[in-house]
């Protein structure tokens, strides 16, 4: 028997903000592989006979490889019919959905990807945050906080912050400070943003205000991962019409 | 009585891209306000007893007009309990959800914007795009390829070309050719890029290749909104790869 896999976002946040044909999946699914990052309460709609594998990863421990999780995924499609690669947000923005789908396209194995909503998405819907529209910017900008070590791929904050419109750095939390210091020295300490943190768990909260005021809560307060930090005109007008609870 | 208003992302594409929670919402809903571009059959979801209000835009010929529209969302939240204003893609990337829903906030309405799939999220998972991730790119800007007249906000196709990462451009389809030209003179002929038109209609298509043949093919055959145009790395990789079917 040859199965399909299917690489499913979850979401982030809210486990209804699941996709329809991710729940479909899910209860159709014979395997189910999932990370850690996933909202609490997605597993409850995998079919009940299904097998659940944890492959999720916390900072620097790794409960299995990328080559591990390819070759499961292979393994498993050999032997059931619909195999579920269940990752956070969606699996085509920072989620390496690309990595896993060709591996198993390469070895004649039907995959398809499920998108997801992402964290800032997420985020942007609970707090009120629009991330691009008429009057507030023509476009945004998405960038991971922890930069990639491969040089090629490497982008200063500095550089991104000369980018007009909004920008998101998602999981941010540890480099927070450093990275409104540097966008600041671009914008101006003016210039506002927001800090949502805990996304999608007990404690989720968004602070908001101008650079000067928001670096210094985040040095003091610290900043919970999975965070990320909205910068732009979308948040500036969000605090002035009280949208957002800001500091 | 006074009623809710959720501001609802249907998604883009297929049908059951939509959220758990908007399914779930629809379901109850009293009165629904759609919009044009909203996936075909997500209409479906509605409780059969809900009203059903278009207020749909064409380019140029507006059914209901912004304020008529507020007007409407708060008018109908005085008579019932659940209304769903459904709108293409998510609500908060060139949705004006935040319009929408601050009007609504300010007359003491309850009001929820629940987020979407958007249209290159739907693009990205179809054809197997990745926006972002590991050796691909460290950030993606997502611009409207119909700048607005407004200057301030205005950003020049160069301008965007000079940001690091993935480009993508929505609602693309009479620029094109133009946006091509621009981003090439930054990036040079040999970027590769795609086109992905008809979103979620039948005959939905991607095209990918070099700059230089990308713009042949724009001009020759033209281009079908709803399109997106993904600029970067990960095209070429796609297309080398043989993820994506390329001209």
């Amino acid at each position: 028997m040859r199965g399909k896999v299917y690489i499913v976002g979850a979401g982030v946040g809210d486990p209804e903000y699941i996709t329809l044909k991710a729940y479909r999946i899910l209860g159709e699914a014979e395997a189910v592989v999932y990370d850690r990052l996933i909202p609490r309460g997605v597993l409850e709609y995998c079919n009940p006979s299904a097998e659940l594998i944890y492959a999720g990863k916390a900072p620097g421990k790794h409960a299995l490889s990328q080559d591990e999780i390819n070759q499961l995924l292979y393994d498993l499609s050999r032997n059931h019919r619909v195999v579920v690669r269940l990752k956070g947000g969606d699996p085509l923005v920072f989620g390496r959905g690309e990595e896993e789908c060709t591996y198993l396209l390469e070895k004649s194995v039907p995959c398809e990807v499920v998108p997801g909503i992402t964290s800032f998405q997420s985020a942007a819907a609970k707090h009120l945050i629009p991330l691009a529209g008429r009057g507030l910017a023509s476009a945004f900008t998405v960038a991971t906080g922890v930069q990639s070590s491969s040089t090629k791929q490497r982008l200063g904050y500095k550089e991104l912050a000369g980018i007009p419109g909004t920008l998101v750095f998602v999981m941010t939390a540890s480099r927070a400070s450093r990275i409104i210091d540097e966008v600041a020295s671009v914008r101006g300490q003016g210039e506002y943003g927001a800090i949502i943190e805990l996304i999608g768990e007990e404690g989720e909260s968004a602070v908001c205000g101008p650079l000067r005021t928001l670096k210094i809560h985040a040095e003091k307060n610290g900043v919970r991962n999975p965070a990320i930090l909205i910068i732009g005109r979308s948040v500036e007008l969000g605090a002035r019409y009280g949208w957002i609870k800001c500091m």
